[in-house]
Formats: C-alpha cells, sequence, structure tokens
C-alpha cells in the first residue's frame, strides 16, 4: 500500500517541477535509435522511465560501446521530456552493460538472484527515488507454559539461554516463522498465540550492513517432548520461569521477556498480548495481518462501534 | 544478534558434512593462480570462501574468459577444501565479471549502490545461504488528541482519510519516521510515546517484490497548527476520533486504529500502548529499541524480580 515514496515523493518532486503525475505517462512508450538498436523506455505515472534490457532485439550483439552510446543518447532524450529517474533492468548474463551504465551514472538499487536494477536520478539534488528493503526479520517463539523452553545455540561465543527462532523466509508470516523455528530448534508443535515483544536494531552483525527487526511471539504447545536440534543447540530443556527471569546467564531481552510472561500468567496474556487479525487490503486484493491489543468483545456493545 | 541461519544453520550443514566449523578457518587465506593471476578467497568460519575482486592485483588487465577459467580452477579448490559455499564481492565498475561467474552457477545475493555480492552453494541441494533484507517498514505516527490529525494523500486513486507516514529511511527508528513524517506532511511537531499496531503484508506494491511492514506509533504533540504538504496531500485536518471510527471513507485499519485509541481514552493508552526502552546488546556493544507492554513501577516489589 506504499507509493513509490522517500521523504518527500518523486510525485512531489514532478509537481514541483511543474508537471502533473499523469501528463508525463502520455506516450505509450520512448524509443531511441542507438548506434546498435533501439534502446525502449517505458514511462510511468511517477516521472520515470524504465529498460527492461530483455526487450532490446538486438541485445545478443550489442556490445558495450555500442550500449553506453544509445543510453547517453536516450539519458538526454528522456532528460528533454523532463523524466525524473531511469530505472535499468539487466539480467544477470547481460551484465556487461552495467559498467557502461555506472559510468554515465547509474547506481545499483538492488539486485536478486538473476537479476539486477540500476537506477539514475535525472534531476539536481539527491535521488528522491524510494529505497529497497531495509530489514531482515527474525522471529523467537515463546511456548507459554510456567516452563518454558529455552535452548543454548552452538553459534555464540558465550553460550547462553535464548528462545528458538530463527529468520523469517521470503513471504512467511510471522506466527509461521515463530512455529517453524521452534519445531525444526526443539521439535515441539505450537500454535500462534499473540506478539509479545519487538526489538529494532541497525548495523545488525549477519544483516549485511542493513537493520533486523527482532520479534518474540507467544505460542502455545501442542507436544511436549523435546527432539532438539543438536547441530544447532548444546542444550534445550523446558525451564522454570522464575527461574529465567533471575540468570544471569541470559540476555536482558531475555529476561524482560520472562518477567513479561510472568505478569501475563499473573494479571491475564490480555495485559501483554498483541494479537493477530486478517484483514484484505483495499487496492490490491491482497489480505494482510494486523498487530495490535485485543480489545474486549463487549466493547462494540460499550461504545457503539464496529 | 542473528546467526548466518537459514532454516537449519549454515554451521549444521558444516557439522554434517563431518567438519568442525573453526576447523575451515584454519589458513589464513587460500590463493590460486589463474592464467591472469591470484584470485584469493578468504576462508570464514561457517565453511564459506569471500572473494573481493578489488583485492585481484590483475584486475585491471583481466578479461572476462581469463577471469572465468580462474574462477572455475578457484572453485574445484574450494570444493576439495570442502567448503560450503562463495561469497563474490565485485565492484560496479568490474561488472564485466558478473556473466562470466553466472555461468558458473554464480547469483546475486544482493547489491546496492557502487558493488554488488554473488554466491555460489558448493554442496548439493538447494542454498542454505542466509538471505537477505526481506522488509520495508513503514511508519505512521497517531497524535493522540480527541481530535487527530488525519489527511489524504494524492496518491491514492481513491482519496481516503489516512495517518501522516511514510518509508523508514535506513538505519531510522521506528519512533523517529513517526515523528519526521509527521512534521513533513502536516508540520506539527510531535513526540514518540508508544507503538499501537503492526500490519505485515507480503507482494507489497511498491516494496519491488518484497514485504512490508507498517507500524502505527502514537505520538504526542508539540504544536497544533496545521501546514500540510501541498504536494503529497490533497486535504488534513484535525478529525473527532469518534468520526473517524465510524466513517466508511477510510481503510479498515484506520477505523481499528481509531478504536484502538478511543479504548485508550477510556481504559487508558498503558492499556494498549508496546512502550520503548533502550538497552545495550550483548555481543556488538551496540544499542537496540525494545517495545513491550509497559509493566507496572510497582512490578518489581511485588515480584521481587527486577
Amino acid at each position: 500500500m506504499w507509493p513509490l515514496l522517500r521523504g518527500l515523493s518523486w510525485r512531489s518532486a514532478l509537481a514541483r517541477a511543474g508537471r502533473a503525475p499523469l501528463q508525463a505517462g502520455r506516450r505509450a512508450d520512448s524509443c531511441y535509435p542507438g548506434s546498435a538498436g533501439e534502446l525502449r523506455g517505458e514511462p510511468d505515472r511517477f516521472g520515470g522511465v524504465t529498460v527492461h534490457l530483455t526487450q532490446l532485439h538486438a541485445l545478443g550483439h550489442l556490445d558495450a560501446a555500442a550500449f553506453q552510446k544509445a543510453l547517453q543518447a536516450a539519458i538526454q532524450q528522456w532528460q528533454s521530456e523532463g523524466r525524473l529517474a531511469v530505472w535499468l533492468h539487466i539480467p544477470i548474463l547481460q551484465s556487461r552493460f552495467i559498467a557502461p551504465a555506472a559510468t554515465l551514472g547509474f547506481r545499483f538499487h538492488h539486485a536478486e538472484s538473476d537479476s539486477s536494477t540500476l537506477t539514475l536520478w535525472l534531476r539536481e539534488g539527491p535521488s528522491r527515488l524510494p529505497g529497497y528493503a531495509t530489514h531482515q526479520v527474525g522471529v523467537a517463539g515463546q511456548i507459554s507454559q510456567r516452563k518454558i523452553i529455552k535452548l543454548v545455540n552452538r553459534s555464540k561465543l558465550k553460550n547462553t539461554w535464548k528462545f528458538p527462532g530463527g529468520l523469517s523466509e521470503p513471504g512467511e508470516d510471522i506466527g509461521d516463522t515463530a512455529i517453524r523455528e521452534v519445531f525444526e530448534e526443539t521439535g515441539i508443535k505450537s500454535e500462534f498465540r499473540s506478539l509479545l515483544s519487538i526489538r529494532q536494531q541497525h548495523r545488525s552483525p549477519g544483516a549485511f550492513g542493513k537493520s533486523d527487526m527482532y520479534i518474540i511471539c507467544r505460542l502455545n504447545p501442542n507436544s511436549f517432548t523435546i527432539d532438539f536440534c543438536h547441530h544447532e543447540c548444546l542444550r534445550c530443556e523446558w525451564m522454570d520461569l522464575n527461574a529465567l527471569a533471575k540468570t544471569e546467564n541470559t540476555t536482558l531481552i531475555t529476561r524482560r521477556v520472562a518477567r513479561l510472561l510472568l505478569y501475563g500468567y499473573r494479571e491475564g496474556f490480555d495485559k501483554i498480548d498483541f494479537t493477530m487479525e486478517e484483514l484484505p487490503a483495499v487496492y490490491t486484493g491482497l489480505f494482510y495481518k494486523l498487530y495490535h491489543k485485543h480489545l474486549p468483545d463487549n466493547y462494540k456493545t460499550m461504545t457503539g462501534i464496529d
């Protein structure tokens, strides 16, 4: 649901440049004869133009120098049309065109698997194009029993108790990561109940310079016999919550969450939970998961608000 | 604080292959004579080897075919040493080496600005290397007054009321994004109070195929005069919470959060808030922000737990 924003939007920059957004998209495409064929760009409604190198007919025979010449001519044309930026999609096997584009000012926006995307901001000042994904998401599951599942991970230099958990796979829901990781690491089957805590850390080691969002979920166990992963963990056992909340042999975040769970046992988990609701997105037809404090069921009656 | 994990860890794969993790890192480096100079790899403690092309002395004169030959020989050597994977870092101006690496099975792991990173999994089965960032993070700020700030964004095809907000900049804290976006869009100065709600959506439009985490914060206003950004917004005004909770002219998530805020006014914001605490990370010396239900100050006295 996010428009292509970064601070002030790209659209704003266009508006400031005196052009209404959709005017820039009137032409279906723009073709530029280069020394080795057409360099075709597709305008978008944000004032940018997108080039897919796969659509270049003469790609197989085009050398890097000829491509650079054609691209330079096309950039001049796009600038004269008032375009804001260029998006250049390059299949991995055509990566010989990356360096020529870089000499004209293009930089990587992102790359994944078998293609890369480069961008060039055509206006004065820093680029206002939206960035790429900034966070990895790790999820830990906390089985909500008086005795909770804890393990000592092999990976740490200093062995401390931790909650079972790991990184989300692409497209995986928070709760599903928690359930999967708890099962892989401990052999315990469980179901999602709520979201207990969120940690944001920047420059996180292992995140390739990006930020880390670490989310701790509360799970209900469906089985109790531990069959833990000996390759990842040195020990795994049920541990008393009170003992965990008091031990020094763990991290601050673990003690905080242990304390939180004890509070939940005492006062009710509704006091500490963000529960989940699945809702339809307005424009896309997709569904999303929304987490917040669950309001009492009689709240509608009390307030008349659905 | 995340190890290089993806499902079962890379370390696990190494252990299963019968090698202790640190044994693979005994040699300080491995040099491979190629047809055009040395291809130097640095072993890591996870069983991988990393090659920085910037460290190749003969790089300037190396052609793509010679590089491919040297790389192929090096791969065979790394495989014979029991290495699990190769990380290949390529400066953008040396991108002519990407396609030759791709023909040997390398794929993009990520790329940003002026360099790309490719990986090759050297074992049977799918790669178990950790992925790159999977989420963009958007943050909206909700001024906690009986009348709350709402605006109509220009970007939507259907104009609906929304909370002011936008995408986090790299390395920016959730609360800082909320404060910045509210100020940029409405002119209202504010301070962070709590985190109210989190939405996770996959395949989010505008996220380049990645997932979107959208977080709504509660802010306290430090100013009240609206001076909104006309480039991004059509309208911006203080709106009665009750009216917002009941209007059809907004999104489900906005109505949910309006209802949540009304509940907070009635029962106390401590009932709906995840508050923030800054804590030191154990291993890195960095600090992180932790969000969860704030426990009552007398809880320590009640339970004897710090």
